[in-house]
């Protein structure tokens, strides 16, 4: 098998079989995802599985009902966790460290490195997956209704099963883009344009911008897909879970 | 293979053959990577790759010296970037909405995900890797040092090689540690207990505590690998960058 041409093909899955994935194959792949790097092996994340279908109903209806979420086997909620190693030095007897934004930063760290070697894996087993952003859309949604107490902060959903049909790789941008060597190098215009210019050319993208009354694919981004005040959302809430102000 | 018995059994590597990597199998393996998961495919992420012996010097001078630094093949630094995205915008006659904490978050987690890629696919290559999170306590240093410009952010540094020898898999907590089935269960001191004693007995622990004339090994984390104030400078640093002011 060639793995960089596997992985280069590669591409999320949002249409399911019926086919269930067992707590057998879903715990083998959690404890060899455990292995992935992570800050100091403090392993500072949990993972909540939701494969009850009334509660699936009920988490997939925060995600806004994207047929992922629902036509999916399992949903798995990524989440940061400092409780854990809060609870150990309390019982070690010592304050924990890590309750302020460093912490945060490496516990987003250790879940988003732990979520993609499940996401690695779990394809290597020949399921699919997608990630769900909207978590961050709505974190004291997803806290209450998973019932996360403090120090265990909600990230990222992913939607995992068997995928409906083979998955159809989508676009990125040139490794140019992406990859500097020695020190940054400075986008031109002209880089921007050439960076771009296949995601700008791919057949649905001109449907995507006269559907939105729009005049171009950044404005569609910028304006409808990830709004200005969706974001500022997102400071606001993750600010009030983590303690730190905002600028407004 | 069994792809996850491979990946339950591997680690990070700190120390590497004098074999260098060539530039044609780092770009294979950062091309590949790209097609990991991100939020809405705008990748919103770079990596500035150290491949010149004096400038690894430099690099690795901010690592403190660690041997993984010192003794790769190349250095990688993982960024978030939104500024790409930001020149497109402004070609695209909009405003970017991603110069807020909302943007940050979305960009730390696609760089995170296209940096667990990058490792996985190295690991398969038989390359080995070794996180650096030295770069959290002096952004201000790798910005400066690697030129990266406003909203080019730098998170984690990797070292990348040829094994000097064979990975020896580390600890890991239990399953029932990480995993939470449809809501969190809360940690009970007996199960905190269970979850760390592994750890604690693993024969080095022990040495470690009494070396650096702590009582547990709790105490060893928070007050001398993760102490407070190394996290609260952590915080300081990003909130300069990133614009969010802290408590304090």
């Amino acid at each position: 098998m060639n793995f960089t041409d596997f992985f280069a093909n590669r591409s999320s899955v949002r249409a399911f079989s019926d086919k269930e994935i067992s707590a057998e194959t879903l715990e083998k792949l959690i404890s060899a995802s455990s292995h992935a790097p992570n800050t100091g092996n403090m392993q500072l994340y949990s993972v909540i599985a939701t494969l009850d279908p009334e509660k699936k109903k009920q988490v997939a209806a925060l995600h806004f009902n994207q047929p992922a979420a629902l036509g999916c086997s399992i949903l798995l909620t990524f989440c940061t966790d400092t409780r854990r190693f809060e609870k150990w030095c309390e019982q070690g007897k010592t304050e924990s460290s890590l309750n302020n934004f460093g912490g945060f930063f490496m516990s987003m760290m250790d879940a988003c490195l732990f979520a993609q070697q499940f996401v690695t894996l779990a394809e290597l087993e020949g399921l699919g997956t997608c990630f769900l952003g909207t978590v961050a859309y709505d974190v004291k949604g997803f806290s209450k209704l998973l019932g996360l107490p403090q120090g265990v902060v909600p990230l990222v959903g992913l939607a995992v099963g068997y995928p409906a049909s083979p998955a159809k790789p989508s676009d990125r941008l040139p490794i140019e883009a992406i990859l500097h060597y020695e020190t940054f190098s400075d986008y031109t215009p002209e880089d921007i344009e050439r960076f771009y210019a296949e995601k700008e050319a791919l057949p649905e993208n001109p449907k995507f911008i006269s559907e939105n009354n729009k005049e171009t694919l950044a404005q569609v981004y910028a304006q409808v897909r990830y709004p200005k005040h969706l974001n500022e959302k997102i400071e606001t809430d993750y600010a009030d879970i983590l303690g730190f102000k905002t600028k407004k």
